[in-house]
């Protein structure tokens, strides 16, 4: 009974969510902006891998929106880069939903050709459930979590269409098992693009940049 | 209209949560158990911290609940080592609940005094929302995930009985500052234990066993 109004809400929730994100994604690519959203556990890098991205952006103007709990230091270190960053603050929420992205878009000047980037909140679960009017969705995982969170978080590995393994400076020093870690990625994801990077060291940004770059019309 | 209706059904499952845990929280006294609630991102190390605090339980038998989305790579893994563990899948949800807890718990067989460690779902947000009918929050955290952690996941950080910092192996690799690390901690949260540990090593998890075990009647 309980479970089943749940699920009655939630799936409202869903639906509305999933109408308001198409038209968000419809304005972005009206506006020749593409629009990637980028996931991860707490720590695996998003803020470091954006950093390290957007160096490669070429002549695309890099936007960022910031998705945090609390707090704006992401925001604070990317515009000190001269980074064009918006924050979105969800005070509890575990997830962006398409609504809080939209009013963010709609205030927005977008006045070149660009990539809007959209830091989730950190969190391996939630954010892949809702759509927020991405073209991409860019998973990003670290050698230090370990090789079995494809297995341990499947949503999330199953709808990426670019996989960041991040960290990889520190292979040296876990035990991080890469064919295990390809081997659940594939089982769930056979066409998805995997990097493998260090945010530390600046490593395989280069491809990846180029990677999504291609995706931009 | 929306989120008032949204906010009406979370309090409406909170309270009703809340009245379980309690529920679980008596029986589990009752039986002389103590019950651990950890938490921690995808890849802190859950499972390695319990497998090493387990080793220094002396007489008091350990049981484990693992909480997982899908899949039971862990419980597999902790059975193999002779340790009680009982495996619950939320199939999507991203914490544990009371309910869930509930009906593993009664279904138990307690011959022993010990200590019940409850494994929740990797998940820095959601999970320290929600009481299981735990006498203890313990958080795991990691070098690696980065020294920013309490101030952008301040619930966990406040609410947590004691803290665990892991993978103290990897300092000389990783950029942590400690220091700022500690500020944020104790800006939340002024009485918490805080234990440096090193899954990799086994460093430091028997001062963690002693102050659990410390804390059961």
């Amino acid at each position: 009974m309980h479970d089943l109004k749940r699920i009655n809400v939630m799936e409202g929730i869903l639906d509305e969510n999933d109408h308001i994100a198409s038209h968000t994604n419809k304005k972005l690519s009206q506006s020749k902006i593409l629009c990637v959203n980028e996931m991860g556990a707490p720590g695996a890098g998003k803020t470091t891998v954006l950093k390290n991205i957007i160096k490669h952006m070429g002549e695309l103007t890099p936007y960022v929106i910031e998705g945090d709990i609390e707090s704006d230091i992401d925001t604070q270190e990317l515009r000190k880069l001269g980074i064009k960053t918006y924050q979105i603050n969800t005070f509890g929420a575990c997830h962006l939903d398409a609504p809080m992205v939209h009013n963010m878009v709609n205030n927005i000047e977008f006045d070149e050709k660009g990539i809007l980037f959209i830091e989730n909140i950190g969190n391996l679960v939630c954010p892949a459930e809702f759509s927020i009017g991405e073209h991409i969705k860019m998973l990003i995982s670290s050698v230090t979590e370990g090789s079995d969170k494809p297995y341990k978080y499947p949503v999330a590995f199953e709808k990426a269409d670019i996989i960041i393994l991040n960290k990889i400076d520190l292979l040296p020093y876990v035990d991080f098992d890469e064919d295990f870690f390809m081997k659940g990625v594939r089982a769930l994801n056979k066409e998805v693009n995997v990097f493998k990077v260090s945010g530390r060291t600046g490593e395989g940004f280069e491809e990846v940049a180029e990677w999504i770059k291609s995706r931009s019309k």
